[in-house]
């Protein structure tokens, strides 16, 4: 649970976030594991599926990361960042001022997060990796891929969806974290996002999600695996960030009307 | 949140319930999307993906939109006007009259906001448009069709559907507006009319969602689109409306048992 | 909401209780209408569907009809009856004493809900009504039927189910309603006694939810019905209430150790 | 509900474990007869609902026994112990100490409640294990079994399911218990695990929950039952123990910072 009037430091802030970070690539590329790799109970499961188990992997990772607001996101970190910086607040939660030091520790800890919850999916699949004969299955399992590629129509896609994302959790809680929204309602909207904007490029609205196990799945010795398609990585990183980025901006001139 | 003792007035209300309603749509339709469009990642998913969807659509419309109560839906704003004006309510939220220009504000803003909303599923899923062949799965995402065509019964599907949304709303709230019901319980109320109600007409249950849309549809340069099929528009729009008008009516006499 | 401080009288609970039950029945049957009846969006969208629709119904259900505790079903109804009997409570809630003038009241109003309710979703799926050419399609709309007959064992599974509901709730509740429940909490547990034990009868567990539905088959002039199936009609209405009366006697031993 | 300043004594807590894991498996392993099983009304229903099953049969039995705690699950209680005892916690409630008998006493009756949870189960469902042909769908009612078979490899699965459910219940509520964590969070923790870390094993994550049934299977007398597989009955036992102690252990340091 939240600190509450105790304050945090940039210690706090680093385990939170690579622990909440974690859980949430554990069970979220986990379900995709499920779903897409051969012989498991759930596979061929759905993207609805999918999206509940994504959707409350972000729950499960919330939970555990309320100390440092539960970004878990890079976006969502400089999505905050931006509006705070443009709205005139100066803490992201209370002892952790909103400046480069903090963005590094908050997006470090994040990737660091993902790496480690992308490595025992790894772990928890090991026996389906090895019999999947699918490299792509496997490469899906980590990131995102497009489903018709087109960069610019992929960022795009992306940017609408992580805009929503961050739009929805600053308007709610007038510039606040994810952990003021709340686990349960940030569950709720990612597993809409996904339901509802995956369709396109499979909703990575979070470049640490995408790029962490994107890194896992370069340097782990996964069976028969394929190309890690970095040719298409930019796109999960850099989309989210302009849709975190406008979402903190749209929501400058917003929250004063709307929260 | 809702703006608790500061009052709101028809400024706020026009952003709250455009920018309330383009998340609605975007989410909605966006989900629609997802299951009709050739190539998705959500392919043919199912009603029920495509009920949740629309369910937490609502469910993210209503955070962004509590200062003016989160109607996002005209026939919302119609009922309760009505309920309000004969139980003797005076206002829609603290500062807002229920008098004729507000609710045409409300409704002006409702529309507006559900083009936009429709426009953003566009580009989120552009590459699918241009690829799917079929012109009424292009149309389906946008607007509602009937399962079998015949207008007054799907007339009389849409006033049982938008009613229990309506005496649901007003009769948990006593009077009051969806953000007084709360976001996840509108949210949860809207999934199961969509399950139980939404098999002969796809429940548009809200004109705005249906006729905005569906002249996003008639002016975009959506590739290889067909009809926008106005001969079955008005029916979507009066039904809903029909039906949150005599929810506000029959809650008149139950309010005081019920409530 | 409930009535709080307020006394309730008996023209409150028939009125709240014949409500509740219509909605629960109007939701609960149309999702079943949705998934069995062709041509519909849902046609064929599986059994979670089903157990998600009917789990909301309740939820919506027991939203209108707090004033009398939202029993909307006679099993929860005879239940508390017997727990309070036994255990000395004396009202249903303030201002209803536990007695056979309360107990019909509640029971009748329930059947007659249950029958409105159904006539209803008659109304909302009329044309699928007519172009589905399997009258057991029909009659499943309305009532229960079992997978595999044995009025024995079919008893059996809805003594089972209903046990679970009513001792859930009065264990939750210390002897209470399942509006003291809420409405969410009571709508996960009638979802997963349908998942769990809806699979041998598809799970009445509420005698109004499936005779009432079943009178208003026997007399609607619906389009190539066939039989009501009068044979298995006692199955759900006495399962149902022998695992209420069962759960009601349970509970008073147990409630003061797990309360 | 928890009993509050009253304290508990052995025999509530008894009482409590066993009907809240009788209710648990009651209905976790009767989705998987819904799902598995020849002619049921859920028959190939997916793994979602198996999922959605298994996650509110947790609801369900997280509410009924509140009193203790709501453990349900000797990892639980075993990973609490460890965490307790490490960190200086004496009581798991008010009144129950953390030593041998008391952990005893979970167990034997999350045992005894499993046992009788599985024999409702087979009664629920006695006509479809009649006529149900493959002695594997049976026993996989009951209990567990990997997708492939590796005993270390499913060994590590169920660690790491196990980890995730007692790391997050610790680290949510301070070295607390399931009850505190609430009926709903719970349920959807346990939800996500099945979606995405149950594809290997089918997620016993719950010593209690897999043996007990195992045992039930073993001596009740179904027709045309197989193998009770004793040869893994090891791996859903030891391995979510494993993934309890690890979790009460990790959360040792962690806690100050997390919490």
């Amino acid at each position: 649970m939240a600190k509450g009037v105790v304050q945090v430091n940039l210690g706090t802030v680093f385990v939170s976030e690579l622990v909440g970070t974690a859980m949430l690539v554990l069970l979220g590329c986990g379900v995709v594991a499920n779903v897409a790799l051969i012989k498991t109970k759930g596979y061929e499961g759905g993207f609805l599926m999918v999206n509940v188990g994504w959707g409350l992997a972000v729950f499960a990772g919330v939970i555990v990361s309320y100390a440092s607001g539960a970004h878990i996101n890079p976006a969502v970190t400089l999505g905050l960042a931006l509006n705070g910086g443009v709205a005139g607040n100066t803490e992201f939660v209370p002892g952790i001022p909103i400046d480069f030091l903090s963005i590094l520790v908050y997006i470090l800890a994040q990737m660091i997060g993902a790496i480690l919850g992308a490595v025992f999916v790894w772990l928890a699949y090991k026996q389906h990796f090895d019999q999947e004969p699918d490299p792509g299955a496997k490469l899906g399992v980590f990131s995102t891929g497009p489903a018709i590629r087109s960069y610019g129509w992929n960022f795009v896609t992306e940017v609408i969806g992580t805009f929503v994302l961050v739009f929805v959790i600053i308007g709610f809680t007038n510039g606040g974290t994810p952990a003021e929204l709340g686990a349960i309602p940030v569950a709720f909207l990612v597993l809409v996002i996904g339901t509802s904007l995956g369709g396109p490029t499979g909703y990575a609205i979070n470049p640490a999600r995408d790029l962490g196990p994107r890194i896992a799945h370069a340097f782990l010795p996964i069976h028969g695996k394929g190309s890690s398609d970095w040719a298409y990585s930019w796109v999960p990183v850099f989309g989210p960030v302009a849709g975190g980025l406008l979402a903190g901006l749209a929501a400058v001139p917003l929250l004063p009307i709307l929260a």
